[in-house]
């Protein structure tokens, strides 16, 4: 791998930035706020950020550079599948129970659901992040998609699964923005009070967390290498392992591999012969 | 050009909803709102959200996205760099004023100034807006930095480009949030009042816009191409045009094409012999 160091540099930094998000937001529940329970109360509501910010916001961004992990290599295709997949279909299930303690904890006391700009984004991208889930599954782990689906596929689900992890973001910081201004009345936000400044820090540190892992997955340096001879083998020179491993994060790998292809077979030359495999 | 006609569609969309959402913010301070001045009062603060979403948000991003033009592609790469430079440059200072509107108002009223999580990572990310601009100048648009040295930077300013413009768009919806709980009491944000719901919208049409940008400029069939046989035509096989052009937007540009250079000079075959412009 090119940069192993660099690369560990960031992967330590990405994992211990993502810890400290979920620290902090324990330490916020639990220390400034009034703890964690299931009664219907604030304490209900407390669940809501732990599990976004342990679900969609750590959990996922793992999830999206689990591939590049090099000691992961040696793995197959299908294993590193099943744990991308899984990693995300645990977040999915965390994110659903966050809704569920809002929802819970509002209809309790009567407050009205969906009404802030928060409640609109947040509601929306865990939709979106369920729906891309179920056609990552059926799409790319059930073998049932053909292969022309899947290339065709592909750049979507990279695509959407970065917007969806920046659009996750995005909502967490204005959950944030939107609790302290609810709930930092007497000290008031605007007197600098310990949890408005710690709970700002823990926005900085989600922002941080998401900055790394948009680095290390867009580095085309650090992408799993497709297995052996994957694309010779197959009789129509598509790419069944490169669809869902080499193209899984770099942007347009699908298009930049097709048009190799092209000009590889314009040249009667093999694949690996076209340099198809040095942006590998 | 492939897919012009999903380009165009795309493109039109983007100007579509990117003018949607300068409409809304000046609808919503103009009709809701006080209506826009320069006196300290609130109708100053509502220069911020006209200023940051006409300039950080819609001109920062067609900056993004305009050297996918393809009617520009017959105009000289240092002109495009230029408007590219000339159109960020127009957002910095746009975004300035904006942050003087906010201070002057907050001294004026004597409200403390950068307490909120929106006013942390909106200051953090104007500071990194200019130094990206500067950095740009000196290492892009001004003939001073060696190739290797551009070469070096091109994928830290792709990243960087993209990841404050994403934070530009976080930080929006952070400011929409606060604004609403501090201006909607009577009647208050959550009985859905109009000017809620028509805000909600602008934060809505302000991530459908990033969303598109960051579709547009990822795709690699979209690429402005590169000059003809710039590449050849440098003795160290460098890429002078490329450097700034093709590499501007696709991230990892720089190594997958460093990559074929090599390949291609293992194998002694001329550049584009090797395939590397099947990627533009």
């Amino acid at each position: 791998m090119d940069g192993y160091r660099g690369f560990l540099g960031l992967l330590v930094s990405a994992l211990l930035v993502g810890f400290l998000s979920v620290l902090f937001t324990l330490i916020w529940v639990l220390h400034y706020r009034e703890g964690l329970g299931w009664d219907g109360s604030a304490l209900e509501f407390n669940w809501h950020p732990v599990l976004v910010v342990t679900g969609l916001v750590f959990i996922q961004g793992i999830a999206i550079i689990v591939y590049r992990l090099p000691w992961t290599w040696k793995c197959s295709k299908l294993l590193m599948k099943c744990i991308h997949a899984g990693l995300n279909a645990v977040a999915a299930i965390l994110a659903v129970i966050s809704l569920v303690a809002v929802f819970d904890f509002h209809n309790a006391r009567s407050i009205p659901n969906m009404y802030s700009l928060h409640s609109w984004i947040g509601l929306t991208v865990v939709i979106l992040y369920i729906l891309q889930l179920l056609l990552g599954f059926f799409a790319f782990l059930v073998p049932l998609a053909p292969l022309s689906l899947r290339a065709f596929l592909m750049p979507l689900h990279i695509y959407s699964g970065l917007l969806i992890f920046g659009i996750v973001i995005a909502s967490a910081l204005t959950g944030v923005t939107e609790k302290l201004f609810f709930a930092l009345t007497k000290p008031a936000y605007s007197t600098f009070p310990p949890e408005g400044v710690f709970t700002n820090t823990l926005g900085l540190l989600i922002l941080v967390f998401g900055a790394l892992i948009f680095w290390i997955v867009t580095r085309p340096q650090w992408k799993r290498p497709k297995e052996p001879n994957s694309v010779l083998l197959q009789p129509n020179g598509g790419t069944p392992e490169g669809v869902e491993g080499s193209m899984a994060i770099n942007f347009g790998k699908a298009d930049s591999e097709s048009n190799n292809e092209a000009a590889a077979r314009k040249r009667n030359l093999p694949l690996d012969e076209a340099g198809q495999r040095s942006t590998l």
